[in-house]
């Protein structure tokens, strides 16, 4: 990480915040000396905050977003899987409630003979996070150092593991800087965030799920599409397939929610079973992947292979083998009763008959927090026993006292709370609403088809 | 500074700054809250300066902008000048180049029975500061204790100091940050900057000159009369009486610029000559220090007080009066030898004949600070002997080899940059340019009338 050498003698971080503040169009030059002088300790925090605050509310084009991913990503190892001879996909989710698609995915793709090399993050606040889920399967290790990863990406076509000190510490450094000061909330430093941590797998392409509605950070649509667009440009700029399909979180994704059950609910969908919304997601991501992997000549094509790969069970094998060579215990997969399970249950009774109209997803998600199933700051453990299995979904009919949602938990007082919240988070009206669809947009790159 | 009664016992700075991020309006307590634990060093830096860019792009209300200068000022000591029987009134100047009227009014209004407590700056950048020129004077002291300041402002009426550790401690500490993180340039943070200062010093009316011009930091005359009614609005909502005059700063004010040379003009003005631009600014705040003071029913009686206070050597003995207290030599007053001086002189010719159309006010003070008479950086040092002597302002008409200024120097590289400086910053038109008035207008109060 050495002075850019396109970086003028005289470069000041305060000219670089000031422009920003004017609305002016940043250099590539000028975003990386930034990035690289901060990673480096060269700047101190204060100044950064000043420019992030400006980036959120002045925005960035195109290009500096671009620059900005670049400049993170290049800031920390850039992995090289080129010596595996198989085309690298990953998808990346911007997170919500009951989101398990990646444990389905990455098995199931690897099993189409595509590399998945996937580097997740943990759960916060109401959404939950695939390293906490993995972790719920005793001893799987999410903590492997690079050349174990590459192992078993080699050996079994997918891994997945938390993010390395390695990997990107202008992004890590960055984020902590952002959730003290108030500059999460940009799409501009969403994007360069997300995209310069998974263009550092050394992914050949990437399947973005941007989520909306009650459940996901971006509540509305525009604002998912928005991001999603700024995604797809900035991984085409940096020369790699991209492709975001805008999904829908208006209400958990499948039936339970909590990190043991969502195991439980993966293993369900790789046997072929499982919720449909759920199931319906995950073949249609892997449809995605599987088109850009070059396995399938379309995205329908990819999903019907990927229908097959369940139905004849080896994508399940696939998720055997790779907690087998991240040191979990594969037993789970036939026996769930070997998963962390809570103490006690109860249930959510529904107080008048109809049909769900809505619920509220961020509640439910917040819910499995108060259970201690997700965090509420980083520094939380989580318990992965606890967690709720849903009954009814938006658009079922429910008679009184049917029991809406089971609540698995270790402490009477948390379920009282979170049972009220789920009470109050579900709708009920006399006609069945309008169905959302799952998939409400796919955004990509203006010249594709598919 | 304890934490405010009003304070919510959850209160984050994190909200505090996503508050005004979204451009929601902060109460006074989360302000407050805000600014006193900063001061106290419970909140970083990093959080504050994402705050004041936040304020930069997103801008405070005319309470919240009250709430800020009240509670910068309660941070620290606020002078209690009641036993005090006289009137306290002070002026306050947004900068420009040659202006020393502070020294001038200080004395003045003292000589017609107001007390006058001033607290002053160092010059900075093009423009000059009063501190400096005082200090060209042998002897002089600007950094009296408070018990010292009480005693000469009793005993002569009027004192002259810089900014002590006591007075608004939070101003100083958010300076120091907004000068490093591109937050300087906001009327909210400029006017609770100033006014937090000033009326810490326990005055009961103020006068504001703001500066408009090629030489003032707001050069548009619309940005001049925002922040004026911006520290008139906020002032009042103090319990204040405040005036403000946006004043020309198109030009220098009066003939010389540097230090020593400044005090040189201010003694004549008070020997009833000097240059006109100056009398006239000088008895025309000095008549509204005088109205605000109760000294006189209107500006226009308080103005020819003024002139009868100068006249009659009463402002030049107050002057004399005070330099003594504060251990200056009071001899310059009689023989302008005694100030420093520098070793040699170098004339700018004017290369045509014609009118002064235009003086580019800004690069003669840079030529000022060139020579080493002002300063780049907070740390320099100022030499009170150089310094530039014009002999044409704008209109003037001015024969092709005459001279339009004299520089006062002590290095020959140095005077050649000025030299080559003003000789740029000056235009020569055929004919007379329009005359801009001195003071462009007056903002006070709605309702009242003067």
């Amino acid at each position: 990480m050495s002075r850019p050498t396109s970086l003028p003698p005289e470069f000041r971080a305060i000219d670089v915040i000031r422009k920003k503040r004017d609305g002016l169009e940043l250099s590539p030059a000028e975003i990386e000396g930034l990035v690289q002088a901060y990673t480096r300790g060269d700047i101190p925090d204060y100044q950064v905050s000043a420019w992030l605050m400006a980036i959120v509310l002045k925005g960035m084009t195109r290009p500096e977003t671009a620059a900005l991913t670049d400049a993170m990503l290049r800031s920390g190892e850039v992995l090289d899987l080129s010596s595996l001879p198989r085309r690298k996909v990953d998808k990346h989710s911007t997170g919500g409630v009951g989101d398990k698609t990646s444990l389905v995915l990455a098995p199931l793709v690897a099993a189409a003979g595509i590399a998945v090399p996937m580097i997740s993050g943990r759960g916060l606040g109401h959404t939950g996070g695939t390293l906490d889920k993995l972790e719920a399967i005793p001893g799987f290790s999410v903590n492997l150092p690079v050349p174990e990863f590459r192992r078993v990406l080699e050996v079994c076509g997918c891994a997945m593991i938390g993010q390395t000190a390695e990997i990107a510490p202008a992004d890590r450094k960055l984020y902590a800087l952002r959730d003290v000061t108030g500059t999460v909330e940009s799409p501009y430093l969403i994007c360069a965030s997300i995209m310069s941590k998974k263009l550092a797998e050394g992914i050949d392409a990437l399947v973005l799920d941007v989520k909306t509605g009650s459940g996901a950070f971006m509540k509305k649509e525009a604002d998912a599409a928005f991001l999603a667009e700024l995604m797809v440009e900035t991984g085409e700029r940096m020369g790699k397939q991209v492709v975001a399909l805008i999904t829908d979180m208006d209400q958990p994704l499948g039936n339970m929610i909590g990190n043991a059950l969502e195991v439980v609910e993966v293993v369900e969908v790789l046997k072929g079973r499982g919720p449909e919304d759920l199931r319906e997601l995950c073949l249609h991501l892997a449809g995605w992947m599987l088109h850009l992997g070059r396995v399938s000549k379309t995205v329908a094509e990819g999903t019907q292979l990927s229908s097959e790969l369940i139905s004849s069970g080896k994508a399940l094998e696939k998720f055997r083998q790779m907690i087998e060579l991240q040191g979990g215990d594969a037993r789970v997969i036939d026996d769930s009763g070997r998963l962390p399970q809570a103490d006690h249950k109860l249930e959510v009774m529904c107080s008048q008959a109809g049909f769900v109209s809505s619920m509220q997803c961020e509640q439910i998600g917040t819910a499995c927090v108060i259970l201690g199933g997700g965090r509420e700051r980083k520094e939380d453990s989580v318990d992965p026993a606890v967690g709720i299995v849903l009954h009814k979904k938006v658009g079922d009919h429910v008679q009184a006292s049917e029991s809406l949602a089971t609540i698995y938990y270790d402490s009477d007082q948390k379920a009282e709370r979170a049972k009220r919240l789920i009470g109050e988070s579900v709708r009920i009206g006399s006609t069945a609403p309008a169905k959302r669809p799952l998939i409400h947009r796919v955004i990509q790159k203006s010249g594709d088809a598919n």
